[in-house]
C-alpha cells in the first residue's frame, strides 16, 4: 500500500488526504502549526499530522500543496527526513520555475497541478468530490522514470480527475492564457467600472450591474496573493498572453470606431463559436 | 383597468405578456408572424394577437419588444392605429439613440430598459419570474408628463423590479461600462485562447480551461447579433469605456512587466474590495 504525506492542509492538501484515506491509503500531514494539524486530525483530512518533517520518514509519495513561493522553501526543509527514494510532487499552478528550483534539490520530483478550486481556504477548506472531472496536469521530463510516474498517475485517476501529461513550458503557456489572463482581463473590467467615476455614475453602474458583469468579474475580485503570485511566476508567458490579448481587443476597438458592424459581428460570431470548444 | 399592448412576443415581450396577464391586465400582442401569434396565445402570453397593428387600437400603454433597430421602424408602423394619448415605451438596452429616433414620432414614449435575460430567444421563451429583482430603467425627460410616467412605474413595479430613474445619457454610459464593455473583453480573451495558437497548444488549453475562463467568457460567447447591436447604438458610450479599460490593462501590464509585485497586489486588492460594491 502506497503511502502518502501531505505537506500544507488547506483546500487542497486537506481535499487530497479526504480523497486518498476515503481510498484506504494510510495518509500523513505536515503543517507550521500544532492548532492546524491538531484540526486536519479531527477533521479526518490526514491520520496523522505534526509540525515535525520526521513525520514524512516511511511516507513513499510527498505532496506538497504550499503557496507556490513555499514550494522550494518546503523542499529544503523536508529532504533530510524523507527516503532516497520518495517521489515528491507539488500542486502549483505554475510549472516550470518549479521545476527548475526543485530539481537540483530533489530529482524524484514530478510536478503536478490540479486544478479545482473553491472560494474556501485553510484547514476547514478540505472537501471530498473537490478532483471529480478536474483536470489534473503532471509534468514529467524526459528523464523522469516510468516507475514513479506510473504511481503518481494511478493516485491522480483514483482522484476521479482528467490526467493530462504535458510539459512544464507547454503547461505554463497554456493556462496563462486560460487560467492567469482572466484574472486580468477581469480585474481591469472592475477597475474600468468602478475607477474614476463621479459619485452618481458609480451608483448608477453598482444599480444596473447584473449577470454579465457578475461573471465577467469574478476572477478578477478572487485572491489577490494568488493572482498576484501566478503574474510573478508566470511573468514571461503571461506578458505574451497580455500583448496577444491587446492586439485582439484593439482589432474589436477599431472595428467599433469604424463602424464596421458586419465585420465586428463576424468577429462575435467566431468567439461565440470558439467558446463552446472550451466547455 | 390598463390595457396593454406588446409588439414583439420573444424573451421579453412573451414574459412581460405573461406578468401582466397573472396580474389580470388585458394584454394584446403583435408579432409579425402569425404562427409567433398563434402560439403566443397557446402558451397564454397574451389574450389575443395579430399580424395586424390594429389589435392595438384600444390599448393604453404599448410595449415595444422589437430588437434595438427596429424599435423606430415599429414606431412608424403602429402609430396610425393608436389613440392620441396612448403611451409607448421600449425595453432596448440603449436608450439615447431611441429616444432621439421616436421622440419626434410620438410625444408620449418613455423609454424604458429591463436589465433581465437567458440564453433563450423567440416565442417559446418568455417565462414568469424573469424579472423578479432585475433592475428596471426608465428614462424620463424634462418634458415627459408626470402620469404616463406615473403609469408606468406602477407596471414596472408590479414586475418586482427594481426600478431607476435617470436620463438617457447617464444610463447609456453606465450600461457601456457594466454590461457592453463586458461583451467585448469577453470575445477578445476567447479570440486570445482560441486563435493563432498551434493545434497542440489550442487543445491543451480547451482541455484546461475551467470555472475561471467559463466565468469570463459567458458573455463573449452570447448572440453576436446583440453584441453588434449594442455597439451600433452605443457606439460613443462604448468606445470611452474601451478606451478607459485599455489604460487600467495597460497599468497592470507595466507592472507585471517591471515586476512590481506588491504594486499589483495593491491593484488586485483594490479590485477584490471594489467588485462586492456591485452584487
Amino acid at each position: 500500500m502506497i503511502r502518502i504525506g501531505i505537506v500544507g492542509l488547506g483546500l487542497i492538501g486537506g481535499s487530497l488526504g479526504l480523497e486518498f484515506r476515503a481510498q484506504g491509503y494510510p495518509v500523513v500531514g505536515v503543517s507550521r502549526r500544532q492548532t492546524t494539524c491538531d484540526r486536519a486530525c479531527e477533521r479526518g483530512l490526514v491520520d496523522r499530522a505534526e509540525v515535525n518533517a520526521r513525520i514524512l520518514a516511511d511516507v513513499d509519495v510527498v505532496f506538497v500543496c504550499t503557496p507556490i513561493g513555499a514550494i522550494a522553501p518546503t523542499l529544503t526543509h523536508i529532504i533530510p527526513h524523507l527516503q532516497e527514494n520518495t517521489l515528491v510532487t507539488d500542486v502549483g499552478s505554475v510549472k516550470r520555475p518549479i521545476v527548475e528550483a526543485v530539481r537540483p534539490l530533489w530529482p524524484h520530483f514530478i510536478g503536478g497541478h490540479p486544478m479545482a478550486g473553491t472560494e474556501q481556504q485553510g484547514v476547514e477548506a478540505g472537501c471530498l468530490g473537490l478532483f471529480q472531472n478536474a483536470p489534473y496536469v503532471l509534468t514529467p521530463e524526459p528523464e523522469t522514470p516510468a516507475a514513479p510516474l506510473a504511481t503518481l498517475q494511478t493516485l491522480v485517476q483514483g482522484l476521479g480527475c482528467r490526467l493530462y501529461l504535458c510539459n512544464p513550458d507547454e503547461h505554463d503557456r497554456a493556462v496563462a492564457r486560460i487560467s492567469h489572463l482572466p484574472v486580468m482581463v477581469s480585474a481591469s473590467l472592475i477597475a474600468t467600472c468602478s475607477q474614476g467615476l463621479s459619485p452618481e455614475a458609480l451608483k448608477l453602474a453598482q444599480e444596473l450591474a447584473s449577470s454579465g458583469f457578475r461573471d465577467t468579474s469574478r476572477v478578477g475580485g478572487g485572491n489577490p496573493e494568488l493572482g498576484m503570485m501566478m503574474a510573478q511566476y508566470n511573468q514571461t508567458a503571461l506578458l505574451a498572453a497580455l500583448a496577444d490579448y491587446r492586439d485582439r481587443l484593439g482589432r474589436i476597438e477599431t472595428l467599433i470606431k469604424q463602424g464596421d458592424w458586419p465585420a465586428l459581428a463576424q468577429v462575435l460570431q467566431a468567439t461565440q463559436a470558439a467558446r463552446s470548444g472550451f466547455l
